[in-house]
Parts: structure tokens; C-alpha cells; sequence
């Protein structure tokens, strides 16, 4: 059989963790063909860009970029800002937003990705943003995805007839355990991701920021073995 | 005479052309302690980062930061791919997007600035984005400034009684030769700043591009002298 139409693109963010390589290979079993975009903003977890290298390999993925942006020691984060520790994991008021938290970050990642989808003639942006096994983020909120949805539309060169830009959540609703069962279902090989954010420089976990409680705590609810690294 | 409170500070989006040098003088006119923000974004005209400096200077502002971004070959603009020619002036439908246009830029510059504002307590950003005497880029329409602000405090860390983040456009109706005529009686230099698409490497203009047209007629329609050195 000879394919006469060339699949839809799509373009993925791909931060090399769990969440962003399940909705990879979720944008794939749709259909999609995928143009995967990592961010080298300064984290000091690093080694999430290598992991987010071979999650593209091993899914097959042609079209994977990292776009570097020095934010020139704008800071105010714990995850760019080495001067600030990154804290254990603690049960907080949902109003409580963390020192993880990097201001306007899922804003920037989604713009910077809206303007290559704009350059590919892709319509759809696929993001992992979850809102239920999550640090209270305030830009993993369903209104916030659903805001710039609104801005996509308004902010681009869009012509007539054109379909509209899409934001695209798919884990959005899902709880950590749900999101490890969905991809294990389509192969994701979760030992490539990394989600710690104090990572060591080989990719063991710390196994006790918030990234590390989810994901440890997903697993066992999953049913599913976490073959993670984790140092305590 | 001691002052006992601090200045508000606001953020302001400074790219070393006229109309960004005329925003950072109304801010500072109107009693905000400026925190100016330059982008390096590969594109052709860096001379304007160098303009961008002395103009930050010459007002006297000391807080200013040049975030840059390695957008890694995204290209698609002539202001950012150099095989993509600068093309002159023409007459435009008001539909339709020149080739200088780069996709999603006002909305990732406006992200990043968020960003800084959010960690510098600053609830005001300026930009000078102007709806009469453009390009016809959409990321300067009156709509998408509105939906902007919407979605950034949608999208921050807005604790209770903050108050709420204001995205201010004061250029937004005005023709350029008005422009030119506010920044004058605010003392700018516009000897300092830079329009060009396409400058040469010691600053001079083509005097061809859009930017370049709106600029020679703006000072003639203000009736003030522009020193600056056009090709042709």
C-alpha cells in the first residue's frame, strides 16, 4: 500500500520526563507525525535533556529540537537557580505554589513551540500538563491550556480557512497511575525518563523532591515495577 | 527631601528601535522604575541589541537584561534566515503577513517578560506595539495585547490581593509621526535607536525595508529632522 497523503504533524513538548513521553507516543497512536521540541532553559536537571534524546529515538521520532534560552540570570526558581535548594517533598495548601515553580515557564515553552507549529504548518501542540499528581503549578491548569488556546489563534498569522491551533492535554484529568498504565499500554519505556529535579549526573533520582513522590507513588498505584534509581 | 517608599518597578520589552526607546521614556515619565528587557533571537539587525544599551544609558535606566534565545534553525522569517532576502516597501492588503514577520514573537517575548515581572514583584509590562503605522503582524493588534494580559494572570502565581498583571501598549493608536513627537518632548535620542530590517554593520539603514519607510515618513510628518543615515 503507498501512503498518498502525508500524515498531519504535530508538535510535541518533550521534556524527557514521564508525563511528556506518554503524550508523545499518545500524539503518535493518533496519528500524528510527530516534531518534538525540548527547552535547554538553565534546569539543573540536565540530564532530563538527554533523557528527552533518547525517549525521541526510541519512539521513532524524526523531528526532535531543543531550543536554548539563556535567561540570563533572571532566576527565582529552584530549578534554575542553584543558589536555591530544592526542597523535599511536603503536603501543601492546593494555593500553595512552590519554589520549583518557574515563572511563566509552560507560557514560554508553549509560545516558542506555537511559532515553529505556525513555520511547519502544524495545528495541533501537545503538552503534559496534569492537574491532579502535580506541585500546584499555576500554568498545569485546565483554564490556563485553555486560555492560550484562545491566544494561539489570536497571536498568529492565521488564514482564512485555516483550522485553528489546538492545545492538546491528554493527561490533563488523569491521575499519575493512570498516565504510567496508558503508556506502558502503548510501550513507552519509562526507564528512559527522568523525573527528579535534583538529579545526579548519571540520572539516579533523589527519591525525595515532588517530582520523585509522584512518580514513586504512580508506579505502586500502577501495579507496574519503577525501575528508577532512586537514592533514598 | 527623602523618598520612603521605593518606585513601582515595571518591565519593559526594549528591542533598541524608536518606538521601544519612546515606551521606556512614557514609563519612566509616568514614575515607574524601568527594568528593561532586550531579546537576542538570531535575528539579522543585531546592531538594535547594541541601540537597545546605549538607549538604556542615555535614560538612565540601570536595570536591563538581554535574554537570549538559540531557536536552533526554527527559522521561517526573513529577520531570522539569512537565505530569506529583507524584501523593500510595498502597499499591503491589510490581510496579508510580510515574510519579516516572525511567527509567535510578541507572545514569547511578552512570556519572558511575565516571567522576570513576576519574580521582580512588577505587575506592569510595556510594550511598544502600535496598530496604525505597521506591518500588519498579528501579535500587534489591540485583541492579542487584551487576550495577553487575560491569560497572564491566568497563568502566574497571583496571590490574593495582588494586583492584577496590566500589559500597557501607549503606542497602540498612535501614528508614528505622533510617536516621534512624544518621544521628542521626553527628550529621547532617536539618533540612538535603529529601525532597519536590514542595517549594515555600523548601524546605517537601507532605507528599502517597511521599517525603514514608516520611519522616514514619520519624521517628515512630525516635521522633525531625522538624522539617520539611510542608504538610499
Amino acid at each position: 500500500m503507498i501512503l498518498d497523503t502525508e500524515p498531519e504533524k504535530a508538535v510535541v513538548l518533550l521534556s524527557g520526563g514521564l508525563d511528556s513521553a506518554t503524550v508523545a507516543a499518545i500524539a503518535q497512536s493518533e496519528g500524528y507525525q510527530v516534531y518534538a521540541v525540548s527547552f535547554d532553559y538553565g534546569q539543573r536537571h540536565k540530564v532530563e535533556l538527554e533523557a528527552a534524546k533518547r525517549i525521541a529515538e526510541r519512539l521513532g521520532i524524526r523531528h526532535h529540537k531543543t531550543i536554548r534560552i539563556d535567561l540570563n540570570g533572571v532566576g527565582g526558581s529552584a530549578l534554575t537557580d542553584t543558589m536555591i535548594d530544592v526542597p523535599d517533598f511536603i503536603e501543601r495548601a492546593p494555593a500553595d505554589v512552590p519554589i520549583t515553580y518557574v515563572p511563566a515557564r509552560n507560557l514560554t515553552f508553549l509560545s516558542l513551540a506555537l511559532g515553529w507549529a505556525e513555520i511547519l504548518g502544524a495545528r495541533r501542540i501537545y503538552i503534559g500538563v496534569n492537574a491532579v499528581d502535580y506541585s500546584g503549578y499555576p500554568d498545569c491548569r485546565p483554564e490556563f491550556i485553555h486560555e492560550f488556546e484562545v491566544l494561539a489563534n489570536i497571536a498568529t498569522a492565521t488564514k482564512e480557512n485555516t483550522p485553528l491551533f489546538k492545545i492538546i492535554a491528554p493527561l490533563q484529568y488523569m491521575t499519575k497511575a493512570q498516565i504510567i498504565q496508558a503508556g506502558a499500554a502503548l510501550g513507552v519505556d519509562y526507564s528512559e525518563t527522568i523525573s527528579c529535579y535534583s538529579p545526579s549526573a548519571d540520572g539516579g533520582a533523589c527519591g525525595r523532591c515532588d517530582a520523585c513522590h509522584y512518580r514513586k507513588q504512580g508506579f505502586i498505584d500502577a501495579g507496574l515495577s519503577d525501575t528508577t534509581r532512586y537514592a533514598q
